[in-house]
């Protein structure tokens, strides 16, 4: 089961069409789907909401209105409010992060909600009080106040973090083994001496120098095939260019 | 001094001149201030970025503008470049939040920054190339195409969760002690008899009930002042109300 499906996102009287339609393209990104709106304001410009949530026209069309919060969260058990302002009835605060698990922990078996209010005015203290945990993001405290779609995005994105659904893109390439890996590096000693690139008193301190360089990272099977491939055409020219150099001295 | 000071995003010829504002506003909202934007369009909505910087017009009017991407980051020891989509040169990602404190390491001596691609076609190879980290944003991944605005501001959080200057709003209000604490549950136990809420036989496992559900979260000394109060004046109410029945009784 996913728990995202149990996750509902409430916006509160919202003023910008923009808003919801980039809330829904936000949603989209993390696997949220359950979009309600308290009191919608008839001067919404629903044209651009459209515009704005992209490939999360779906997730705009199935938008479920409601009169009052009241309505919105009444199967919810867990009922998070964001809010930016601290202060009585809004001092114990949780971050989106550390939420996560508390809110996915109830999605088990449950549907909760995260309510974010109004653009310019946020939630009044009878929403807050309607709900069971404040949620604070994290921000400069000279600049507290976040795009309605920031907030709703960060706030989605730990849950979908914390989700555990999301599958890294990871190398593909097989990691070289030391054989492989000494085979080149020995091939990059010989070019050093071939290209008379360094005395050889100062042979071993490079090619540290060099092994250090090149294990910073996970060397792949490709990566060495490129810097082993790469030493022996230098050797190859430097051979060349020794051979021009007697013909030239005959 | 302010690690965040040495981090630059960086827009690679942005389209949409509401996204840059937005973008502004993200990164003013995590302490971020350095912005440079590279080739910028002609045709890019200025007004629409004024507008939608809200607070933050003083990091739009600062932008540094850039002809080429190697311009732009030339000063920078890290550079991360942003990437959703997978593949050749693109498989080790790092996700945001693994990506901040390699970041901010480098930023305690050098500048660094982090590059955000065309919004309708990302970054090109050869952009990717003067890179030496990729990040990968988690995501659905049915819908991995983020609002470039989200993509900026998910990056610039995570570097300013990872940089711990974030003070959380606090409980301020002093903890109740076991002592005020006990005081109060005997009261809700004399509130029980007196009430006749329950039988004898009930009542320490009703007061276990009580207990629990009071002791799920930490007791600050106000708020056994409320239910406190609260059952003396339930006690006062139950010793009225007998004395009324006995006077009817007379």
């Amino acid at each position: 089961m996913n728990l995202l499906n149990n996750i509902r996102i409430v916006l509160v009287e919202p003023i910008f069409g923009g808003n919801i339609g980039s809330v829904c393209r936000a949603m989209n990104n993390n696997g949220i789907t359950d979009l309600a709106i308290v009191n919608p304001r008839p001067t919404t410009d629903w044209d651009d909401a459209r515009k704005l949530s992209c490939n999360a026209k779906a997730q705009l069309e199935a938008r479920k209105e409601f009169q009052t919060l009241e309505e919105a969260i009444a199967d919810c058990t867990v009922v998070a409010a964001t809010s930016a302002r601290t202060g009585f009835y809004r001092d114990t605060a949780y971050s989106p992060k550390d939420f996560a698990p508390i809110g996915l922990e109830s999605a088990k078996d449950h549907k909760i909600a995260i309510v974010f209010g109004r653009e310019d005015k946020g939630l009044h203290n009878e929403e807050l009080a309607l709900c069971t945990h404040i949620i604070q993001i994290p921000s400069d405290k000279l600049y507290t106040s976040l795009n309605l779609s920031h907030a709703v995005y960060v706030c989605c994105y730990e849950m979908y973090c914390a989700a555990g659904i999301f599958q890294p893109s990871e190398e593909k390439a097989n990691e070289a083994d030391s054989d492989f890996r000494e085979r080149m590096f020995a091939t990059w000693r010989e070019m050093m001496i071939k290209t008379e690139f360094t005395h050889e008193q100062k042979l071993e301190h490079m090619m540290m120098g060099v092994r250090r360089i090149f294990t910073r990272g996970k060397l792949t099977v490709p990566d060495v095939k490129i810097l082993m491939g790469l030493a022996k055409q230098s050797i190859w020219i430097s051979n060349e260019w020794k051979k021009e150099k007697e013909k030239t001295n005959d």
